[in-house]
């Protein structure tokens, strides 16, 4: 409800700018017991940390959380868990620019509408870098879903698609680009080479995949499952369109191609032959993976000159100077993961709560 | 926040069964002295009601919406607005083959794995009727913001995509499938006939306009206008994804591609050369048209015969007897448009709290 | 969070106005398969009914409740409970007075304040009719929390108190007044006949204990059991003050007095020498009984005419004329008696979702 | 909403415990363009912090905010405030009574019913440490009501009353007690310092006045200002009881006492004879002064040893060691009007929403 919270009954607040003294994160309602520690977080910081290859910004950043309260003795204690992670290269730079005119496809036009006045130094607080906080709170939304595995990956950039008949997940951690197909992984060191070297950038699609969610999570009308990831991606920078399960796709089938037709399974259970639905029916999860893939525009940071107008309402044209991700779809892969599994813990509760 | 409640500052919580005596709204936080008339709300209705045509349910009901309370003299008062349409077609049928089975694609096995009991006439509470009462509240958003105009059209249907230059505002309204282009509406005619003849069904496209939305709207981080958007939409039965402005297109594009550039205005103001971001940067609208994009399977509903389970866990088989739309994307427009305005009242208001 | 809305995770709406056509609560997060009739809620709104004694309205209002959604053969099925009462006895009065004039002690002033219009017809939105929504969703509270009992009775009225000796629980369904005391009764068909005849009104105190609470529920730090209590008791119409426990008597006792001794109880269990605390703990429930207090203003309906203005800004005088009740606490008593069932039952479930 | 958050459009999340390494507010839905700075929050810590006078806890910390988001250059930015205070006082102290047993009056054993486990250290996040957050977040409310004075005084302890013919705004910051009655401060020196030396405690009775609130703020029927005083109010640690205007005094008037008069004032407004209603009726201020007043119980931290239980559930006796407030009333002043400004600035906001 609050405009800087995210959940029901798992909720987590962030705050901070880019180059701000900090970030972070602060999630209450989380269920007690748990053993939350800094090292449950910090790998799930570290895979999204700018910096790890060329393809990426070359902002440094360690991006160490703290946990300031909320556990005791490692173990989460019911109280609000309140989650830091300083800035540390907040590179002394010449914002005039920014400061005068406003950045195209970034948020600097429509802050100054919005509020009169922002903070313009590396985006403020719509950079992208408040994604680190979300990440640090999916670390622990994931400790509340212990019988769910997420996954996510890059199934395209720049319009060149993986190949699906050459998925490996085992591949997604061995490249850059988080890309479980080996061959498209190559191709695109290339594409996003040459990209960063145009001072242009890529767009991408990212896809996400949560098993092991029981039948019966997520909550009609205006809390069903899909359309909270719906809001949950989209609210992520960069993000442009969100599909569950066949999406788009499902608008070109005819009816009885679309059907997932069910069959007894082992000991009760109910088995799917097909899984267009993406694992959500009425808002409600089947059991089967839930499945879903947004779109990542091209970072809007770019080298090559744009026409903008000025805060006086002047025309100018403007640059990105210095550090950038090519490709910010690629470090968009781990706030996918988190913002999944934000979203599968807070209806695990809700679901708690109302069903017992 | 609450489940069957959508909106921040202006709210609506809905209620109802498709075979139960009434359904409804409740609308909260409407500001005080808007004309608010069942003559003000009746004609949406109208637009979303069944039986119009062949292409669409048989099921006919009024959709006669009442109001409750909160009005006084035809003013809104500030107080609740109850609104109330009664369920006049509940045709007496024989329930047994859906109080027994699950039929795919439908909600009728995730209710039962969440709530353990289902209400199986129509499909309960999950029956697209409930829109109805999305688009009686739609009708009040819309009150709240003159200065935004609303349009919906289908621009696809089973793959068949409208033509963008032969784009018609004025031939949405002279068709049965709120299409902007006679010709494709012509060929809609044949593809939809053919898919309700063979027991089947078609999914489409919806595009969604509003017009008239000023540079401010919406609000970082969790309460982005994209993210609002994209939970609306989500949310509405069958929709399997949105896209906000170039949606899926943006990640196939370069950065400079999809750069909306800008330049100076009349009197101040700030124009663009383009707007790949469907009028939103950062969460937050930019004055430029709001674009969404959503994707509605094919109805659910088929004649053709699927298999599934029973609740006990045999084998079975079930179709679809009866009345439904062979393609609920159609009668899925005013509910889309509704949505639409529901969002952008919540924001204008909330954007008032913050920045008055 | 929304204003016509109470509760988390078991929320209720209300809406309506004493002289439209109905009035309802929609109660949203009920737990599934908890028998819900409207046998099971009439005998609370029965309670509450005006006209029932010479010491209540003479409006004449069966209250009957009609369950239009959310249940299924007797059921409720997890979706929203829709709950109405219409307005029979709005009798055709003139209410020219009302309209031109503020009425000292009512909400008219304030509410044209505010929005700049009202209903002015038996006070619209701000009649007391309005808690009978409450007690009605209240009935469905108490189906959640089986194993809590709940008893409210008046201990006071125009300032004479019950004595604490002889209180009797049988009592309090004997009198015209909840009052567990007989000799108090007595006195009290006197002090309010002799009130009611002098064309004035009386204050009350309603005392409501809750027993059956297990340890544990209640959530710190802005969901306090006690803070909840205390928004839900003094936004009753009328209430002017809330005390837990010893309330303000707790400010006049040293540390030593106002402790509660624990002692080790049955198998395990903890006991309590004393209760000063009123069963809550750092906003969570010891396992005493949960009590709280509550003070009513004397009604502000009153024959005697007072000084006031007008909507134009002249001074005037004002007298309620016809039907109004001596004691507004009498009749509040069973809708205190809501409220705590709204409270608990929601925070049971909240509990749940975050414990388990 | 969320248990750990206050507010709806002006929200504040609160986070810490008492030994960790530090306590915070996160401050969401701020108006842009405030001149907040640490120099406008630290006055109100200061009157807030322990260790001023003998009269007080003798633990000694500095409790210097510091801001780490949400503005820029000396302005509020409209996004999240993220205000932090470090814990630099946390003894190093022998805990193992307080771990092995619960003290009677504290949150102890509540806390551990709920989550099963406890921060025991000085009372982790039940301390009323956690207050400092509020008045920190307090502060920055108060920025967003500059029409409003906010004025907190001790009007009793131990059951000694101030003389109201006494009452000297003036005299309040000159005594160590917030006390407006320069004779009743002399005696509460003799009463406090007679506690402090029994090793024992006084409760004390704060009232709260908010000048300058404009006719019109409030929200009817479940976000009723009054009714969200009582839970803001409530909700402060050692608060037992809430009275508005009059409060329990208003149950023991006649309609005819108890109305507020109303005449013409200058220039079209409405001037009220009394305000027995303490400035709010149907849940909407008058314009009148908003007055409330709360009951803090005795400190439940003293030195005579209590009969409790331990963990294990063995009979055993605890008292409190070393520092704490003899009447926890008197720091507790400070917070009172905090949450008074948090509620009125919550309130305005909503109501500019609503209303325009």
């Amino acid at each position: 409800m609050s405009v800087n919270t995210f959940g029901r009954v798992l909720r987590f607040t962030t705050w901070g700018e880019s180059h701000g003294p900090a970030l972070g994160a602060v999630v209450d309602g989380c269920p007690p017991g748990l053993e939350v520690s800094e090292g449950a977080i910090q790998p799930f910081l570290d895979a999204r940390r700018p910096g790890t290859s060329r393809f990426t910004t070359q902002r440094r950043e360690p991006d160490q959380v703290k946990i300031l309260s909320g556990t005791f003795e490692g173990k989460s204690t019911g109280t609000p868990i309140s989650l830091m992670i300083e800035n540390t290269d907040q590179r002394s730079k010449d914002y005039s620019d920014v400061a005068k005119a406003y950045r195209p496809g970034h948020a600097d036009y429509t802050y100054d509408a919005k509020y009169g006045l922002r903070d313009y130094r590396g985006g403020g607080r719509s950079s992208a870098r408040e994604t680190a906080a979300r990440v640090a709170a999916g670390a622990i939304a994931r400790l509340v879903i212990p019988e769910v595995s997420i996954l996510a990956y890059v199934t395209e950039i720049g319009g060149d698609a993986i190949d699906r008949e050459a998925f490996s997940a085992e591949e997604i951690g061995k490249n850059a680009f988080f890309c479980p197909d080996a061959w498209a992984a190559k191709r695109w060191e290339g594409l996003v080479d040459e990209a960063r070297k145009d001072g242009s950038s890529l767009g991408a699609v990212v896809e996400c995949v949560a098993t092991g969610v029981p039948a019966g999570w997520g909550a009609p009308i205006y809390g069903k499952l899909d359309a909270d990831l719906a809001a949950a991606m989209m609210g992520i920078n960069a993000v442009k369109a969100v599909e569950i399960g066949d999406g788009f796709g499902a608008a070109r089938l005819r009816g009885e191609q679309n059907a997932d037709p069910m069959k007894p399974g082992e000991s009760g259970s109910v088995e799917f032959d097909a899984n267009h639905a993406g694992g959500i029916a009425g808002g409600i999860s089947t059991g089967q993976p839930v499945v879903c893939r947004v779109a990542f525009k091209p970072t809007s940071s770019i080298l090559i000159p744009q026409p903008t107008v000025t805060r006086d309402g002047d025309a100018t044209e403007i640059a990105t100077k210095g550090r950038h991700d090519p490709c910010v779809g690629i470090r968009g892969t781990p706030v996918v993961e988190a913002m999944m599994a934000l979203v599968l813990a807070d209806q695990k509760l809700l679901h708690r709560a109302q069903c017992g």
